[in-house]
């Protein structure tokens, strides 16, 4: 199985993604609130680009939520931020969420091409690799997986590359890496009794602490308590039901 | 000490560069190349972004030759390819050379508003480090490091981060480092002692091996041989003499 991990949202250079199945990570913290949402019943997230999007979509939208961050906060006039403890299910349960962040919703907007996007994080990754490999035991659909890193602000994030590496690590030997990939599984192994201290110290996590939300990080660098698969279609982040 | 790790040439981000010394690591192999034509007598390194500039730049330097690379290979009309075997005394003793590689020569453009430009490679990494620690036990010259790893055709190269990695271990615990440069030092020290098989693995390593280059490789896997710090001044790379 062939794995391309990115480094950031926002690169020039996307590889082909007609024939790939895309697994976007965003641990601090897009796809990790994303899956806590659906995992609280939220019935569907609408990822767009700017908060100016995000307020012209409710209007076509009524009983919809707005979600979302800029610099690690929430909005003025919207009803959640990016901390996944917002999106309880008395708030969140039932309803659509419309949701923009930094660089995760950014990631699922440079994945469109592909004809399969997934969100993964470090709380849903054993249903995620379950998932993939049950995808490639039963079809040739797939010629390979593009990991697409968020990143913080176009630049490499040590979060986002350990959950790749958790990823990759999970799928066995029989992979074939490009250098990212390689590198993301290197440090995994090498961290993974004390992911939460890398996270921690990482630029991103100690941002995250600064603004309070250092139960957000923990939370965020635990490792498989959400069986849930998180896809992307039709412009809504839904359940997966069939692979 | 704050030290900035880049993956590739041709960021669109860069950082502000105007008080730091930056230091440019192309181990496969044009950093690598320029420190072994130093240490065989070569009085200079001009290095061009282009095969149809370094043509132009030996019509005004009577006597110099042309080197470099295009996917790996040496070009038709130049005197020497990129592997730093070409760069033997009796071809290179005394010579200015005119160099233009994929990776590399781009990366030492993309520094150009530094103060001070050092090209690094594992063969002269030891030098690097104790010039690194002399400048800055000396002087507040510089508010920090900018590492720039040349990359792979504008992407993360598993041995350039593994050297910018050496650098960084080497430089001792008080170091401030982004993302990138802390997962540089975490996969340097979990492949230190086997550090010329994962870069045979990488996508670099794989591609000059199979254009016969395997030898290259090798010598340029090896640490700590050449005590030689090449600096960029005024267009050139020469020995650097004060610092």
């Amino acid at each position: 199985m062939q794995i391309e991990v990115l480094p950031n949202a926002g690169s020039p250079l996307l590889p082909y993604l007609e024939d790939k199945l895309v697994i976007v990570i965003d641990v601090l913290r897009a796809t990790s609130t994303m899956v806590t949402a659906l995992a609280n019943g939220c019935q569907a997230i609408i990822p767009v680009l700017t908060p100016e999007e995000a307020l012209e979509r409710r209007l076509t939208l009524p009983g919809s939520l707005l979600g979302g961050e800029r610099h690690g906060l929430p909005m003025d006039g919207f009803d959640l931020g990016n901390s996944p403890f917002d999106y309880v299910p008395e708030k969140v349960g039932g309803k659509r969420i419309i949701m923009t962040t930094t660089n995760g919703t950014r990631a699922i907007r440079d994945a469109i091409a592909a004809p399969m996007i997934w969100m993964a994080s470090f709380l849903n990754m054993q249903s995620i690799v379950l998932a993939i490999v049950r995808q490639f035991e039963n079809s040739r659909k797939f010629q390979g997986i593009v990991v697409f890193c968020a990143g913080t602000e176009e630049r490499f994030d040590l979060p986002d590359t350990l959950c790749a590496g958790m990823l990759i690590d999970g799928l066995g030997p029989e992979v074939v890496l490009n250098d990212l990939g390689e590198a993301a599984r290197m440090l995994y192994r090498s961290s993974e009794n004390h992911l939460v201290d890398k996270i921690r110290d990482s630029v991103h996590g100690k941002k995250l602490i600064s603004l309070g939300f250092e139960q957000d990080l923990i939370y965020c660098s635990t490792p498989n308590i959400l069986p849930i698969i998180p896809v992307f279609e039709e412009g809504e982040i839904v359940w997966l039901t069939k692979e």
